[in-house]
């Protein structure tokens, strides 16, 4: 079944479109995130649209969370030179949302802005300390994410600085420790740096969520093409990790990091600079659909 | 007014509190996010409890995001080698909350777990842009923050590794940076890591909320003595230039950033590790109140 959230003869409304084209509103609840919440029965009412017609909305609009793996790609393996040995992890809020056909919002100062493009996953029921085996019990569905991301930031929102820790052998006393650290508050959480939809595809719809190919597109330049079986931690571990540190609640996102294998012509995501170049770029993931999104200086 | 959410005699609800000990339930809307959101007339109700009778939720319990600045206090400086001219900030999700009373939870693997005491700033109307000079009008009021962190956690979750970016002078190929980065969204995100309450104190109450002594106690012991005037950027400041890059809403959390200088006789508050000694831990804030909370090993 796919989904979507949008606005269409001045309303907000859901619907399921049987063919990527059309749109049949959904009475009963009157967003995902609460027929996700109830479960509730849902019924197609009578009133349909053209995708043409419609604003789409990201699918849930007000996630409790979205949790953004990071480093996620079995072609990163040989440029980490000291990290985790299990997934690692930033939040993005609801308001960094932006749907399908939106506009992605550049200031200057941003410097540069680039795509990435993701698999993401919409949690159907609470997870706390779930095994992996039991994983796609919490799963709703599935949506695309362009995790858009600003190195520029990035680079200016790192510390390098002292640590406060306990001393070696003294724990009352202190020592400073040469330490560098990151904050993604502004490089990944700006308004409308986190592009989904348009569909959520509900999880029946794809069986296996781990050969899907995954590809990124600006203008008319094919930059990505990649496969979520490249993902280095899969879906079952990523939930019982996760899980077992912070609870996912009905609706919550968990995108899956980037697909970021070049393809044959193009450079690297890391070479699109959306605020110097524009938009539209568009993410493409197989089963679920395409994402577009234009850019605005603002 | 000193507002409250909490559970008493079966139910959840929201009251004021004339006196800090005894609790009036008010009547009209079912949450604090709600009261923030409609701005709607509240009624006291004939309910009554005591403080004792109460187990306290956060003053609002799902905010769309808890905004937390870092290293923003004014002691900080002579630590850093190299940082940004700005606020910087990360996202906490409303999963982490845990109300006055509750208990924080530990895991064996999380290694170090300390408390950070902080002024929460509760937003009460969306802000997207808004001057420095205008920026009281978008705070509904404010609450106690213990941002707990784990900094054995943020090490694990900190990489080492070369960066793709354009090559210079040819920004459609690709150079490798050695770049370092560091994700919160298990040290700073973890169930229970954002300790908040038990008032959310209206800011008519508070004339100037930089002017507010601030401590942190762990067991018996005085570990933090510090004051709001000791943030080094200041709430309008802050509101302007996150504002600036992401809408607030209403209901959502500014954590200033951790009251750290250490009191005459204590250590810092590094020092206490909450997963080794256990709690209770305190901070209390001028004029707000007292947020106490105890330690699980979960």
């Amino acid at each position: 079944m796919r989904l979507a959230s949008f606005r269409a003869a001045g309303k907000d409304r859901i619907g399921i479109s049987p063919d990527g084209a059309s749109l049949i509103e959904l009475s009963g609840p009157r967003s995902i995130l609460e027929l996700i919440e109830t479960g509730s029965g849902i019924l197609p009412s009578r009133e349909q649209f053209s995708v043409h017609e419609a604003t789409f909305h990201p699918p849930v609009r007000r996630p409790s969370k979205i949790c953004c793996l990071a480093l996620n790609n079995s072609a990163n393996s040989d440029r980490i030179l000291q990290g985790p040995k299990h997934p690692a992890m930033f939040i993005k809020p609801a308001s960094s949302l932006v749907g399908h056909g939106g506009a992605i919002e550049c200031k200057a100062h941003y410097g540069r802005v680039h795509p990435e493009p993701e698999l993401a996953v919409v949690i159907g029921k609470m997870a706390k300390n779930i095994a992996a085996r039991d994983a796609y019990d919490y799963v709703f569905g599935y949506t695309i994410h362009n995790d858009i991301t600003s190195p520029t930031m990035r680079a200016e929102d790192t510390f390098h600085y002292r640590a406060i820790h306990p001393k070696a052998g003294d724990p009352k006393a202190i020592e400073y420790v040469d330490t560098w650290v990151s904050y993604p508050g502004r490089y990944k959480c700006c308004d409308t740096f986190a592009c989904m939809g348009p569909w959520l595809v509900t999880k029946d719809d794809i069986a296996d969520p781990h050969i899907l190919s995954v590809s990124c597109s600006h203008k008319d330049q094919l930059v990505t093409e990649d496969n979520t079986e490249n993902l280095f931690y899969k879906i079952p571990e990523v939930l019982e990790f996760l899980s077992s540190h912070l609870t996912l609640l009905p609706g919550d996102i968990v995108s899956m990091g980037t697909a970021l294998k070049k393809s044959a012509q193009g450079g690297a995501v890391q070479n699109i600079d959306l605020n110097k170049l524009g938009g539209p770029v568009s993410v493409t993931i197989e089963k679920i659909g395409t994402l577009t999104n234009d850019v605005v200086h603002v």
